[in-house]
C-alpha cells in the first residue's frame, strides 16, 4: 500500500524513480501558454485567502460545486470566502479520481506544505492555514512562480492590449521572463456586427489607425502584431471550433469586412470566407517573424445560454465537441506550406476521439526543415490529466517523435496550477521507465534521461527561441 | 493463476476485494431500466428449460451464433430447443473475451451453481440440470429477482400500453417494485404515414380520446403520461439517432401532424420539426412531474434489411454508429434549461468515441441544484463489457462526478441478466481499490466504501425517488 | 529489468511465453495483403545495401527523419546510400516508443542476427555487417521470405497489370505461393477525365476490348477480374476514404461513365453515382467467384501538394481522416446482401475512433452462412503497433468473435517486414495468457492453443481457400 500522493506518486517502478528524481524534477519550468493575469504580476498582488487563490475564476472547480450540487452563490456569488471554501472542501471528497482531487491535494503540498486531504472538517484548518501564508511576502504571485522555478511564461493577449504590465514586469528586472502571446480571437469574431464593431473601435486606438477598409483594418492588426514582437512575444495562440479554410479571394474578404462593418450580418459563406481569410493572414504574419502558431480546436463553447447571460464566457459552460477536423485543417496548412509560409505549429485538440487524427497530421507538414516542426499539443482543458496525458503522449508516440515534443504548459488561470508540470513530468517518467524495465525500450539511462530533459525544458526552450 | 471466474474474479488486489465482498456485494439492486416484460412477472411464469429462458430473444447470442457460421434454424428458427443449446454450447468457446463469455458462466454459477464450462460436451448435462432446475418453483420469474436481492426494476412501456401486468403485480403484493417506464419512440415514428396513424389509432383507445389535430394528439399522450405516472413512473426512455433540436414553431408541428395525419410523407425538414416538437414536449412533462428522462443515443439500427423483413426488429441486425450529437444536444438541453423546464436526465451514448464528448457535456447543466442532475448513463448494448465499462467510468471520472453517479442498469430482456450488476461492481470496486493501494487514493476505506455504496444503490434511489 | 527485445518480448507472464513460443511460432505466415513488388521476386533480386533495402520506398522511415529535421535529400534525394544510411541511424534513437523504433531491431535481429541497438556510432557498422550479408544468395528476396517461414503471399495489383511476374515466379516452381490481388483504384478514380481516360486506354489494351460505352469498360474490367482470377487471384481490395453507396440507375452511371469519357468534368453527384455503381459491380463479381473483398477506409490522402508535386503518391503526405463511415457501409453492405451478393469482406478502418463502429458493423452481415464471413481487419497503416494491434484485438474481441478473427497481414512494401506477424502473434500471445493467469479465462491450454493456431494461419487459410 503506497501512500497517497508521497514523493513517489505516479511512479510505479525504480526507473520511473530515478528518471523522475534526478532528472525531470530539477528542470525548471517553461509555461509557454497560460492565462496568468499580467496585472496581477506587475503589481505582484498577494491574495487575501485561499478563496481569492484558489476558487476565484476556476471554472473546472464550480463546475464540479454543481455536480456535487451546491448553489451558484458559493461558486460565483455573494457568498462570503469562508463559506465559499467550506462548500469546496465538502465538494473535493466527491471529486475523487478527477483530476481536481489531485490538482488539489499537489497544490496543498507544493505550495502550503500542508499533507492534510481537504474536506468538510479540515476544511477551517486548511483555509487558515494557507490565507495566513498568502498574506505574507513570500506568498505574493511573484514569489509562487519563483519557488516553482519557473522560467518563462507566455500569458494570452488580445491585440488590442497595451501590453503595459508586460512592460513594467520587464523593468522591475524581475527573474522570470513574462511575455506576451497574440490572441487574435475577437478579431475575428464576426458573428455579431455590433461587437465586431466595438472591437474595430478599440483597434483603431491602439494601433492609431482609422479602420474604414479591409485593408485598413489588416494594417492595424499588423501593427499591432509587430508591437507584440518588440515586446518579446513569439507565439500566437487561437481558439477555434474548427480551422476555417474556406477558399476566398481578397477582394470577397474585403466586401465581407465591408458589409460587417455596415452593420450588416454575414452570410454563412462570407463569415467563413472573412474568417478563412483572417486565419490564413494570421499564419503568414506569424511565419514572417519566425513566431509559433498555436490551434486550440474542438471546445463547444456556451451551451447553457442561461448562466452564460449571468455569469459571462469561461465561467463553466463549454464543453467537448464533435466537428469535423482533418480537412480543412489539412488544407490550412497546405496553403500555408504550399507557398513556403507555414509558421512552427502547435494543433491541440480537446476531443480524445481526434488524438491520432492530430498525431498524423502534424506528420504531413514535417518537412525535415525543423525537427518537430509541427507538433501535436499537451493534453489540454478537459483532458488535462493522468489518462488524457497518457492518450496524447501515446498518440504522438505512436505516429509521431515524443521525443521532439515541447512538452507541458499549464493553460491556467492560477498561480497555483505549476504542479500541473510535476504531474506530467511523473507520468512521461512513468511511462518510460515501464517500457526500460519491461524491455520495450533500452536500459540506456543516459539517452532517455537525454529525451526526459528535452521534452521537459529543452524542446521548448529551442523551439519558442526563449 | 488465478481460477476462471472464482470469488475474486475481476478483483485484482486486496482493498478490492474488500470493498466488493464486504461493501458491494451485499447491496440490493436497482434495475432502473429494462427490458423484461411485465406479463411474465404478471403471471410469475417458470421457463420450460434453458433455451427458453436463455436464448429466446436474445440477440446477442444469435448474433454470436451467426458469426460462428450458426445456421438462423438454431438461433430463432425451427429447430428443437435440444439442437438450439448444442448450437449455442458449441459456439460458447469461440466467444473467449466477448462478454457473452463471462455473462454465461456468472449466469450459470449464480443462478444454477453450474460451476463447469459450456461448450459442446457439457453442454448436455448443463441443458439438463439447468431445465430441471427452471420448472420447479424456486425458479418461477419472481423468484429468480428475490434470488438476485433485485429491489426494484423499470420496465420500458409504450405510452399506449394497459399497465395491466403492472397493476397485477402490485396488487399481487410482490415484495418487489416493478414499475413502467414511459418510452414514446413510437409517437415520435413519423417516418412512415401507415405506421404511424396505426400508432395514432391505438392511442385515440389507449387515451379515450379522438385525434384529428395536433393538439389532440399532444393531449391524448399526456393522458397517457399522467396515468403512467398514477401507476407509479418516474422514468421516460427515449431511443434515438441522435437529439433532434430542429427550430420550430408550434404552427410548423401542427401542420406536419395534420400532413401525416392525412396520410402524406413529411418533408426532411417537416419531419425533423416535428421530431423535434414532439421530444421537446415530452421534456416538458418529464420536468413538470419530477422524472427522470433517460436518452439512449447513437445506435444505427436495423442495417441487415433481408433479415429485417424475416425477423424483424431486435433480432440482432443493429450497429454503432457515428452521428454528430454535440451540437443538438446542447440545443435541445438549453432549450429546456432557459426556461427552467430541465428534467433530472441520463444520456447514454453507444459509440465510446463520444465518451468524453458525453462527459464533459453533462456539465453544462449541472447547475448545482441537484447533485449529478445530468447524468452519464452506464456503458450500454455494444459497450456493456468490462472495457466499455471502465472506459465509461474514467471518462466520467475525468470530466465529472464519478461519486454522484447512479451506476448500473442491466438493460436486459432476460430475467438471468442480473449478475451484470455483479460484473460492474467487481470492475468499480477493482478501479477504486487499486487506486488506494497506488496511492493514487487516500487509503480512507469509509469514504471510499460510503462511494461504493452511493454508486452501487444510494444514488439511483434517491434519485430516482424510489 | 528485462533484457531490450529478448525472446520474450512483449510476454509478461508464462502462459504467454508458453502460447507464444510453442504454439504460436512455430507456425507459417499467411501474408494476404501486401505490396512487394513481384518483379522483384520474380527476378529473385538482392540488394545492394541496407538503405536498398530499407529506405528506398519506405515513407513511414522518411516521415520519422523529416519529423526529426533531417532534410528531403537524406530521405528521397540525391545523398549517397551510406549518407542516408547514416541520417536514419541517427533518427532512430528519436524514434523510441514509436513502431519504427521495434520494427528496425526486430529486423536486425531477425534476418541479419545484429543484436546491437541502431544510432548513430553503430551506424556504420550496422551498414556494412547487413549490406555484405544481403549481397550474398542466401539474403535474395525469395530467401529473404523463406528465411520468415512465409507460405502464401498476396501482393496488390492493378487491373491492368498482365501479371507475367506472377506467372514467371510460379512457373519457377518457387515453394511459396505469391498471388495477385485485384485493385481496381485507378479504375474508379473518375474525379479527372484526363488521367480516367489515359488510365482506361491502358485497360483497352490489357483487356484487348475497345471501350466506347460503359458497358464497355465494365466488360474489359471483367475480363481482368476473370484473368486475375485464372492467375489465383482470390482477393480483390480498395483503398477509399469512404464506402461509395449512393442511389444511382443503371442508365446514371453509364450517362456519367459517357462524359467523363468525352473529356468532361463529373459533377459532385455524377462522380459518386459512377463510383457507387463501379463498387457494387466489383463486389458482385467477388461475389461470383467466391473472392474475399477487402475495404481500407479511412486514409486522408496527399496532404501536402507542394511535396506531392516532388515526389508522388505514397511518399509519406497522408494521414488519418475523420469521415463518416457507418451509413454508407451500411446501405453498400446491405444492398449487396439483399440480393445475396454479398462476398466475404474484410473492412480495415484507419481511424480508431471508429474501431467500435465497424467491429458492431461486422456482426449485421455475419448470417451463419460462414464462420467470420465478414471480418474487422487487422490495424492497418499508423494504427499498425502495439497500442492499435490491442485496441483492434479489444473491440474485435468485445463486439464480435476473435477466435474467427483472420489475423495478421503486412501490408508493407519491404522484404523485411515480416516481424510484424512475430510482433503481432506475441501480442495476442500475451493478452490471451494474461486472462488466463487472471482468472477472466480458463486454463485450458488445448482450446486456447488451438484459438492461437487459428487466428495465426488456420483460420485465413480457410477463409482465402489458399
Amino acid at each position: 500500500m503506497k501512500r497517497f500522493l508521497d514523493e513517489n506518486f505516479l511512479l510505479y517502478n525504480k526507473t520511473a524513480e530515478h528518471l523522475y528524481h534526478e532528472v525531470a524534477k530539477p528542470l525548471p519550468i517553461i509555461d509557454y501558454h497560460c492565462h496568468l493575469a499580467p496585472d496581477q504580476i506587475a503589481e505582484d498582488i498577494r491574495f487575501e485567502n485561499l478563496t481569492q487563490a484558489w476558487l476565484a475564476g476556476d471554472h473546472y472547480k464550480w463546475r464540479a460545486m454543481r455536480s456535487n450540487g451546491v448553489d451558484e452563490s458559493y461558486c460565483t456569488g455573494k457568498r462570503s470566502d469562508e463559506e465559499k471554501f467550506q462548500q469546496w472542501a465538502e465538494t473535493v471528497p466527491y471529486t475523487l479520481r478527477n483530476p481536481l482531487y489531485h490538482w488539489t491535494h499537489l497544490e496543498l503540498q507544493r505550495y502550503f506544505d500542508v499533507y492534510d486531504t481537504l474536506n468538510g472538517r479540515s476544511a477551517k484548518k486548511i483555509y487558515e492555514t494557507c490565507s495566513a501564508k498568502l498574506q505574507t511576502p513570500e506568498y505574493s504571485v511573484r514569489e509562487l512562480l519563483l519557488k516553482m522555478n519557473v522560467k518563462t511564461v507566455c500569458t494570452t493577449d488580445d491585440p488590442v492590449d497595451s501590453l503595459e504590465h508586460h512592460r513594467k514586469i520587464k523593468e522591475d528586472g524581475f527573474g522570470i521572463k513574462i511575455l506576451p502571446a497574440f490572441r487574435p480571437d475577437k478579431a475575428m469574431s464576426v458573428d455579431d456586427p455590433a461587437s465586431f464593431n466595438a472591437y474595430a473601435a478599440k483597434l483603431e486606438e491602439a494601433a492609431g489607425v482609422s479602420i474604414s477598409s479591409y485593408a485598413d483594418y489588416l494594417n492595424a492588426l499588423k501593427k499591432r502584431h509587430d508591437f507584440f514582437a518588440s515586446m518579446g512575444c513569439t507565439v500566437s495562440d487561437h481558439g477555434l471550433e474548427q480551422i476555417y479554410a474556406e477558399a476566398f479571394t481578397e477582394a470577397e474578404a474585403a466586401a465581407a469586412f465591408s458589409k460587417i462593418r455596415s452593420g450588416k450580418s454575414l452570410g454563412r459563406e462570407e463569415n467563413l470566407k472573412l474568417k478563412s481569410a483572417l486565419l490564413r493572414q494570421f499564419a503568414i504574419w506569424d511565419w514572417e517573424k519566425g513566431w509559433v502558431q498555436q490551434y486550440h480546436l474542438g471546445a463547444l463553447r456556451g451551451n447553457n445560454a442561461r448562466m452564460l447571460k449571468l455569469l459571462g464566457p469561461d465561467t463553466g459552460w463549454d464543453s467537448i465537441g464533435d466537428f469535423p477536423q482533418a480537412r480543412a485543417l489539412s488544407t490550412f496548412l497546405d496553403g500555408l506550406d504550399k507557398n513556403n509560409q507555414l509558421a512552427k505549429t502547435i494543433l491541440y485538440n480537446l476531443n480524445p476521439a481526434d488524438n491520432e487524427l492530430m498525431a498524423s497530421m502534424i506528420g504531413n507538414f514535417n518537412d525535415g526543415s525543423v525537427a518537430g516542426k509541427i507538433q501535436f499539443g499537451s493534453a489540454w482543458w478537459f483532458l488535462d490529466q493522468k489518462d488524457g496525458m497518457i492518450k496524447q503522449l501515446n498518440a504522438l508516440s505512436n505516429m509521431g517523435l515524443l521525443s521532439r515534443f515541447v512538452g507541458m504548459l499549464t493553460d491556467s488561470r492560477s498561480f497555483l496550477s505549476y504542479p500541473r508540470h510535476e504531474y506530467f513530468r511523473r507520468i512521461l517518467c512513468n511511462i518510460l521507465g515501464e517500457e526500460i524495465e519491461n524491455g520495450e525500450l533500452p536500459n540506456d539511462m543516459e539517452w532517455t534521461g537525454q529525451i526526459v530533459k528535452n521534452i521537459c525544458y529543452h524542446n521548448a526552450e529551442q523551439y519558442f527561441n526563449f
